[in-house]
């Protein structure tokens, strides 16, 4: 028996598969054999450690491709591995009806089939039916003995005890790593804590931030994110725009982290306490929001591990402190610890305990800043050590480098990863993106589709306009079952230091209060992208993404769907925010097995209006100053004859 | 350090690749690291069990992708591996570059370069550069300090002895099986010896073959394949045309192998004896001609192991033996042997011993019969024994059954298979096929491009007359670097069984004698054929295949070339062997680095004319009673940048 081209197996094996919490998780592999016999084959599977297999049936496909499925119902790590025997009753019976068809006399082949029987009781299985059936057979005529043998009866009992040849050695046993949904479908919102109070002269608490709560859950969002929220270094602080030197009533770098007041595991003081950070995650869980916090690892000249593991981090000849660098420029205001050297394993154990605090303090998700420049097996060890105490903490890899290191944080742990959504604008790079992404990729890379971050003030949005912000953020809720965008975005703030993408004023070096509810915002859309995201499982899984055909290059359209088609949303956007495009378009009727002239009923969940399509080819033209997006729902007749 | 998606790697490293003696074998793999340091890597590579590693550089190529090649010079089994590291002083050295162009202090950075020369003098390598160096670091002034530090000639020293970081464990160790020459290139003839005599109503024996010798050699052919040379059985004998009563004076299928007079290492007493076979052989190799031999596992009900090995074979229940079947059809000529039960090892070993038996008697190569419908690890047993004692045999799968069938028995070791190209006949069916063979295919799979076989008389050429038999030997001499062709095929012979892809009076059951030297016979062609296979690198291996656009589906037009594209051929055919047809086509003069409006000089390998093309695009008319075929090679000036 031959197994071989195993999906998913990620590197050989070298890495585990992403599932979720109560999903259908689907394995496929080349099954074949010498020989003509009949072929059978199952899944083994267990939750890691039960040492039992769990077994689910393969069925054959196509070109010697067989697929089952199994659905792993909660959180943890899993086990698969596939074994296949040949039917030797299946064969014979499949051969004896051939040759009874053409004619031939198979007085022969019904006596083989009696031994196989015969052998089949020595097995132990079923014994109560196959003696029943050894009765039967003892009574029966030697004309009945062909019927009852080749009936469809005794074929379903033999599957089951039947003699089984060449039963294959099990392939290699691969892993599974089940995450709660949170990780494939959630919505994020990231606020800075001190501009909460609504007012730039003065510091937010988490008090102010239990209050914007209603305001994150009215929009829909349900992951609230923080930058870091810890003590700033004084040393070299930043001002205002990144400058050198700080204003001396400039709060400083969130990233500048850790000063006499603490390090990774306190609180900025002007934000409050522990404990009133507990209770903001007690309010926010209350209203179905979770936190989310940010880890940095880089450290404040300032920071207490200085001072007391000086070992950890690099000396020049001269004496002073090496600070974070990328030449010719250098970040002066903080310093990177070593993973290696005098500095391991108490790094390692340290920075373990900052996450298993934050957990401890209720926290589950961990948004973790530039983990590329950070050793690759220190982030494998860390993810497995914390989801070993805490299974339902998720990892979001805040990497943008090259993708083949993006990719392999995802494989060595990261449940989620930031992406290039926001650097892919026309018709042509977002499809293959997607396509890239919803490929092999996507057994193991959960994208998060942010729309901005503070960090990045796409290049798009500087120039255009309300319609560009919706149309980014309905790509961004449509396209991936995570997204998120950073405060400021609704009101389609993007002020930018000038020929950058970077925010003017950027709330990282200071204290901001905008008006969120400035004219021309973009709320009533980003409420109802939520509401449309929560009411269409097709929209609750970045995979099943098809792009249509659409005669403009500035006109895309796609269809999201479920495995089966039974949830199918269609989104048509013009993707030019300054001017009216029209374009051919088509209806994906054969998904549905419909002919290409059928009518289906259509709902545009933006406007709630229901109107049908005749055919598969349409003519849309969308005016970006009217709403440059449509969502629609297609409502294909129940005739439908297969998915 | 991560290396991953290491090329060639078949099924995770669980399956050998193939290589050629004296070959270039190319190694690719995506290797990086967290952070930005400079990173090296080489291929170690040895004869397997050599025990020590040789060294090759990879390059970095784009996108974390890295390039490196050793050529492996003797045929054998060699094991393969990646080691990457972080080169500390090539890092120290860029960064200290970047500093000084943007003007900033290096004073500590040049202390910093010191200190690591001076550790570099602790590894024991290259002691006496280091030691000069040492010297002349002594006796500089401090500004003089960088610019030796900085100096290339440093930078070269260093980046043998430098302190290298984070060595990689290295990759798993791969294997790569490298075989002689004529696994990659050959051309094949097949006849049947009985039929050798040159009279229908005589036997034809191993002399009359040597008196054919020339003959096949004077086409170009350096390998003469023979359907088994073995006693034929008489019980259920076949007749002429597959009958199933044989008429007294039929000699039976060449198949039903085996009677009285000896079985799978006995010769039919018609054709000679061992003695005359060896002389045959030995005079084949004067004239640089191997002999193929074929190797059918199945035995006539008469082969001499059923009476002495019963326990081989399938009995029914009523004591008869079981004939090979394909229900509803039956063979009754034949039994086939069980590999596993009773019959293991001992038939294992038989076979094995009628392999070597034949490679005692000269035989280096074997066609290997259905090797689909046994066993597959006794196909990977059997070669790995045959080859640790004969490394230069070579054996070739004639599996025509589903892809990933055909593609398992190549990576489990037969060194050349047949493939499906009998029945991929118009354009987008040979590009599409070929794409797919010199793709990741190619790393295991050697495709032997035979255009006819005793069992295949293609549908084309039963109908395409003279033109098709040209068009068709053109297509697999050039496409594939092993090519092959059964008697008859020079001579345009396509008489078939009505409707069926089989030849009239097969040469399985009776004896032949067709006039070679037929009138429209395409010697001449096949002649130059392997004349210009043999004179052109470009045709000697079946990688380097580049489809070229042409405007007429009819009309096909491929480069084929090496690594480099120092060796050219263009390949123009006319598919449609009744009509002129006429077509645009383009040159790639873009491969050569030359502009669009370039002047190429041309010579026609068939007529040996020369001529010029002027530009990228041209138009060809091909009539196929002219000639359906061109074949060019392009010799573009010497003034090419680069390849």
């Amino acid at each position: 028996m031959i197994i071989e081209n195993v999906a998913p197996e990620i590197d050989g094996g070298r890495a585990a598969a992403k599932g979720s919490e109560g999903a259908t998780f689907k394995v496929s592999a080349d099954i074949f054999s010498d020989g003509h016999e009949v072929l059978a084959a199952d899944i083994l599977w267990q939750p890691s450690g039960a040492g039992a297999w769990s077994r689910a049936p393969m069925h054959f496909v196509d070109n010697d491709r067989w697929s089952g499925h199994f659905v792993p119902l909660s959180v943890g790590r899993y086990l698969y591995s596939i074994e296949a025997w040949r039917d030797t009753f299946a064969s014979w019976r499949r051969d004896t009806q051939k040759k009874l068809t053409a004619g031939v006399d198979v007085r022969v082949e019904i006596h083989e089939g009696l031994e196989l029987v015969e052998a089949a009781q020595g097995s132990g299985l079923d014994a109560d039916l196959l003696g029943e059936l050894a009765q039967r057979l003892g009574a029966a005529s030697s004309d009945e003995h062909a019927e009852l043998l080749l009936s469809d009866e005794v074929a379903a009992l033999m599957a089951g005890v039947g003699p089984r040849a060449a039963v294959s050695h099990r392939t290699p046993v691969l892993e599974l790593v089940v995450d709660r949904r949170a990780a494939l479908f959630s919505a994020w919102y990231e606020m800075f804590p001190r501009s909460q109070a609504g007012d730039p002269g003065r510091h937010g608490t988490f008090e102010d931030v239990i209050e914007r709560l209603p305001y994150v859950r009215d929009l829909g969002f349900d992951v609230l994110y923080f930058p870091p929220i810890h003590p700033i270094g004084h040393t070299n602080r930043k001002g205002r725009n990144n400058a050198l030197i700080a204003g001396p009533d400039d709060p400083g770098s969130v990233y500048a982290i850790g000063s006499e007041e603490g390090g990774h595991t306190a609180v900025h003081p002007q934000l409050g306490t522990i404990e009133s950070f507990r209770k903001l995650v007690a309010a926010a869980r209350a209203q179905e929001i979770e936190i989310a916090l940010d880890i940095a690892v880089q450290c404040s000249p300032d920071h207490p591990w200085i001072k007391e593991h000086p070992e950890w981090f690099d000396w020049r000849p001269d004496g002073t402190i090496k600070f974070a660098e990328n030449p010719p420029k250098k970040y002066e205001d903080i310093v990177n610890v070593h993973f290696e050297g005098k500095a391991f394993p108490e790094v390692w154990f340290a920075l373990r305990d900052v996450i298993a605090f934050w957990a401890d303090n209720g926290v589950r998700i961990f948004r973790v800043d530039n983990p590329h420049t950070k050793p690759i097996p220190f982030w494998r060890w860390l993810i497995r050590e914390i989801n070993a105490k805490y299974p339902d903490v998720i990892f979001l890899a805040e990497a943008f480098t090259r993708p083949k290191m993006m990719q392999k944080l995802a494989k060595i742990g990261f449940q989620q990863s930031y992406t290039y959504f926001t650097w892919r604008n026309t018709k042509s790079e977002i499809v293959t993106y997607m396509l890239e992404l919803t490929g092999d990729m996507a057994d193991y890379y959960r994208p998060n589709f942010f729309v901005n971050t503070p960090d990045i003030n796409p290049y798009y949005l500087q120039t255009s306009g309300r319609p560009g912000f919706i149309v980014r953020s309905t790509l961004a809720a449509t396209l991936s079952s995570v997204w998120g965008l950073y405060s400021g975005f609704e009101i389609c703030e993007a002020r930018a230091i000038p020929g950058r993408e970077e925010y003017l004023d950027s709330e990282k070096y200071e204290i901001r209060a905008d008006n969120m509810d400035r004219p021309g915002n973009i709320k009533q859309h980003i409420r109802a992208l939520n509401h449309i995201r929560r009411s269409n499982a097709a929209l609750q899984d970045f995979r099943g993404f098809l792009p249509l055909l659409s005669s403009n290059d500035q006109v895309l359209v796609y269809a999201r769907h479920t495995p089966d088609w039974d949830n199918c949303i269609i989104v048509l956007i013009n993707l030019d925010p300054y001017n009216r495009q029209g374009s051919q378009y088509e209806i994906p009727l054969w998904k549905f097995d419909l002919p290409d002239w059928a009518m289906v009923d259509v709902e545009d969940l933006l406007n709630g209006n229901r109107f049908q399509l005749h055919g598969k080819t349409h003519t849309i033209e969308i005016d970006p100053a009217h709403g440059p997006v449509a969502i629609w729902k297609l409502l294909p007749p129940s005739w439908r004859v297969n998915a």
